[in-house]
């Protein structure tokens, strides 16, 4: 690749982010878009809805920027908890990681690369030299030049381990500040019990009373059996959500008050919204009752929420083994009310650790066979195939712009499609896991994404082939430096114009928010109101964080080989930290608090990418013949997961 | 190998066998041998030792084994306490996995490989036959006859995974039984506290009692706080060394109550034992009072022993992290009083995690590294280098039945010898990795002799190379089961000479007490009498569980590659059971209690010895060519493996 190339696709970028966060400085002014980009204020009530028309709006204003600039930490705790803070400070650690490292990596390694044996720079015509030439290919056998990198992998190391340190302690010390602050909130006096064993007289009901009552006489306070309800739920969903559609009519007098009674509100006669929404929730309220009264007494699942008088007793039911069969009356902590995850309360022990298997077997098989139908499908979409499939298109395929367009671009928009749908596939096979709670089921599917990303696209892009001849690859483990040190510094180019195209495309697109723009300029005209069922999405971190990490690991393993990196990677996380900030202001709100519990997550990725980056640097050494530095590497991922397990021991 | 050649090494070890037994019969009976082969009956008072001489003493009888025959678990648990029992059960439990594997072996298997295509049994002259006629070599490639091995393989695994479960289960209810029968003892109120961090005002003592009384008010009972006192320790040793003596000379009617004073009692006046050792008693009563005014609030280490109003609060301390950081006040359980170890508990964290990693390497190194000094010595060892060394040899080395003892014998001398070595080694690098526990640190050494054991005796056969060529072996897995398939049935007939060559003749051994029997023959002269510091051993589990552990291992290896190995293996085995209940009545006395701790350790053993089982059927069946079985075994390891993952949640 030819820096010129570099240079077209970075142009081409930003001007696809400037074209972005023009149009969403004005569309974000216009009334009919505030559910779309303003939520969060629409549901503090921060942002009233109607204004008038005015010429300000179609005119793209900054002030947006301002505002995200300012944001303190303090104002976003307060506005969207710990979890946001703990997401700002990995985009800030990785600023801070990422100008250290490009200082080192642009003023020293930089000027060392190009001044290499193999290549030499044509300074008169720049963007005409090869990127090769910027990178640690362009440095001849037994050259002395290499122990200027072998000094900044260890400096840059060091760094990364105490800034990691130190911001473990940080969130640590957040996460204590957050539990001394909160007031006393009832899931805090409460412990889940599940496999509760079956006794021949009486019911889970009594059994349980009679086993707290037995060895937490002073504590214990009261229970309550989880029952499978599942009609009764969605018959409070129901009412919920008519309850609030009520409020809102009443408070809203703007409205219109009354609309016809069938075909999208076109035609039937005039009822009043407001008297149908009553009698519907008069229904509901009758066949809620109905439903409870079939219920007493039985559908009791095998578990209970366990109430005791003081936080310390419920933590202390946590904490001890309950039973001397270690898998009956386990104890887990109860998750916030709107933390719940229902239908995993009536399984056993064995039938979770059955899920939990199984679960894993379908990540692992996901992971390692993904690439295969992608192939397969970007194969189909050879012209022939297409012509054969569509005859009409003929006339169109042999336009040589379109078949360009389609050959070129098409293969990458499958697979970055395929990619978009990993997410929730993570999130559901999580769910399905066994968790009762949302935010494990989020944490859990963040960590399978985050594998699932760095197995996919960096090892299969790396090793240029599907996941499987990669997995061969790791069963050899005595030849994984070697083969890291060939096939990591050749795909150095690739990985600098990912950076700038998706990199930056995601996180503009993250502010413009596509879909749900598109969604609701297809819904506007069906539904009569749109924040009638305003709903304020949560931030996905399962999606998020692994992006942000997986960019990380790209700048750790390439900022020796490669720091030609470096700066565009500052550029994207210059853009992230401005616009995540504006989107927490603005569109997301939390929905449970982990209060930190993605940390670990960050961290341990972290790690990984600088072992990776030990043993590409050991392959390099070996590689260049410099053996002497290659043996030198060997203490830094000793050192570095000793560091790692420290810190485990140390925090949270 | 030839089976002559085996059947005269059965020979001569069942004739040393039946030799040391009768020796042993004999000398048990000595009054002056007490000491060495009863000494747990001496302590308890069954045995009087002084008896007059009568020609019954001089005939061997086998009464002795009777006794241990009728032994009762009930009498075993009472006198010798549950590890005992949890080392015998390990012992019938091999015995029933070995004969139901035996009857497999012998009926089925050995026939079928005796009718193998490769060589024909010579029924005329059995002896003259190899070993290799009796072993799955015999079987061409492709025969269907290897589905009899393979049905074994399925059989065997799944009877030993039903015991493993019913024992464990058994040994659980074992413990829990011994926890909810041992009256309240004070180390189960009291919980160690380590890592205090040390405060500016006030002394460690403070501390301890300001953190418990504000977190634990209505469970704290008080605390002592560890001292480092070396100089004491010695002191109260002295003085109940002498007391014991002092005890023992005033209960004793019949001993010598004077002694001359100096010269090993030869010489000298005359002196009253009983009032010199009172003097002696005295004098060190003063000293520790000295010493204990000296150390009265000085040298406190950073931990104290608190005790609690319940074993409830004790539980709770115990199980609760006490403090923010989780590297303060970290809470263990206290051991029994016999069972501290005195010298770790001043260390901090750091110092203790530091030390673990050290003894990690140390431990990981010496089994790495431990053939090389071995073969080096054995280098050494021809005869040309005796010859320069010790000229005056020369004459006797030319005789030929002496040099060929020196280089047939002496090698495999030399490895016994520091093979004898290594528990000691891996016992004191145990105790420097900072446990607070002598049980602790024994199941700890345990586990390192053990795989050191599997390693080096083992692999390192199987290999016939050094452990570091192992090491190089085991960095390319996906070659491992093939490479094991080649290496290990080629072992086959080393292995089954080595069951009864080392493994008769190191439990005959056991039961004769060699060394003991040597020390009391050479003590005896310079000693007055030798029950007075009459001190009743413990079984070294850390030394003898390995053994039986790696006996166990190489009968389930080998039971479908050469059955031939099972009946020597049941006959070591039911040696071991009688030699070994005779030792728990008559020798050795438990120092603590484990409660069953060392149970996992060889359930550990037994899925390891299953998986590698299953890596070698793998391998010979692909070997073999015949790749169907070799793929319908791949799921045994992942069940076996999901089997412990179970039993591991299930139990203790």
């Amino acid at each position: 690749m030819l820096l010129s190339a570099l240079l077209t696709s970075v142009a081409i970028n930003s001007g696809l982010c400037i074209l972005f966060c023009t149009l969403y400085s004005i569309l974000r002014k216009q009334p009919s878009n505030y559910a779309v980009y303003a939520p969060h204020l629409l549901a503090e009530g921060k942002s009233k809805r109607r204004s008038r028309f005015n010429l300000e709006r179609l005119i793209p204003s900054p002030d947006w920027l301002q505002t995200a600039w300012k944001l303190s930490e303090e104002e976003l705790l307060s506005s969207s908890g710990l979890d946001a803070v703990v997401f700002m400070r990995l985009i800030t650690f990785s600023m801070k990681v990422f100008l250290f490292a490009g200082i080192i990596g642009i003023f020293i390694i930089l000027p060392v690369n190009c001044s290499g044996e193999l290549h030499i720079v044509d300074f008169t015509d720049l963007p005409s030299n090869s990127l090769d030439v910027f990178t640690i290919s362009n440095i001849g056998n037994r050259s002395k030049k290499l122990w200027v990198h072998f000094s900044a992998v260890y400096v840059v190391t060091a760094f990364i381990c105490y800034l990691l340190y130190y911001e473990y302690r940080y969130v640590s010390s957040k996460r204590m500040a957050y539990f001394y602050s909160s007031k006393p909130q009832p899931h805090q006096f409460t412990v889940l019990v599940h496999s509760i064993p079956v006794s021949v007289e009486g019911s889970i009901s009594d059994t349980v009373d009679r086993f707290f009552m037995e060895y937490h006489p002073s504590a214990y306070l009261s229970h309550v059996v989880i029952r499978r309800t599942s009609k009764l739920r969605s018959l409070t969903n129901d009412a919920k959500q008519l309850y609030r559609r009520l409020i809102h009519l009443k408070s809203d007098h703007t409205q219109q008050k009354d609309r016809r009674s069938s075909c999208f509100g076109l035609f039937g006669r005039k009822v009043d919204l407001a008297n149908q929404y009553e009698k519907q929730l008069e229904d509901i309220e009758h066949n809620v009752r109905l439903e409870q009264a079939s219920l007493a007494g039985e559908k009791e699942a095998r578990a209970a929420f366990v109430s005791f008088k003081s936080r310390y007793g419920a933590a202390i039911a946590f904490h001890l083994q309950q039973s001397t069969n270690p898998i009956e009356w386990i104890t887990e902590e109860a998750p916030e009310p709107d933390d719940v995850n229902w239908p995993f309360f009536s399984s056993s022990f064995i039938h979770r650790w059955i899920s939990k298997l199984t679960v894993l077997v379908a990540c692992i098989t996901l992971t390692i066979v993904f690439l295969i139908p992608v192939f397969f499908v970007q194969g189909l979409t050879n012209l022939n195939q297409l012509e054969n499939w569509f005859p009409f298109l003929k006339s169109i395929l042999t336009i040589k712009f379109v078949s360009q367009l389609i050959t070129g671009y098409l293969p990458s928009l499958i697979l970055q499609l395929f990619l978009k749908m990993v997410p929730p596939i993570m999130l559901f096979l999580s769910s399905i896991q066994g968790y009762i709670s949302q935010s494990n089921i989020e944490i859990s599917a963040c960590n399978k994404v985050l594998w699932f990303t760095i197995w996919n696209v960096f090892f299969a892009t790396v090793f240029s082939g599907t996941a499987l001849y990669v997995v061969d690859i790791f069963l050899d483990p005595k030849n994984i430096p070697g083969r890291l040190a060939v096939a990591v510094p050749a795909q150095a180019s690739f990985f600098i114009a990912y950076v700038v195209t998706t990199g930056w495309t995601s996180v503009s697109s993250e502010l413009f928010r596509m879909f749900p723009l598109l969604c609701s300029l297809i819904m506007r005209p069906f539904t009569g109101s749109i924040d009638n069922e305003l709903e304020v999405p949560p931030l996905p971190f399962h999606r998020d964080i692994p992006k942000i990490l997986f960019f990380a690991l790209l700048g750790i393993t390439y900022f020796f080989l490669a720091p030609l990196i470096l700066p565009f990677l500052l550029a994207y996380l210059c853009l992230g930290y401005i616009i995540y900030r504006n989107q927490f202001i603005n569109v997301y709100a939390p929905r449970y608090e982990t209060a930190g519990k993605f940390w670990p997550i960050v961290h341990d990725s972290m790690i990984f990418s600088l072992v990776l980056m030990h043993a590409i640097a050991v392959g390099i050494f070996t590689l260049k013949k410099l053996s002497l530095a290659s043996t030198f590497i060997f203490p830094l991922p000793v050192l570095t997961l000793l560091f790692n397990w420290y810190c485990r021991k140390r925090f949270l």
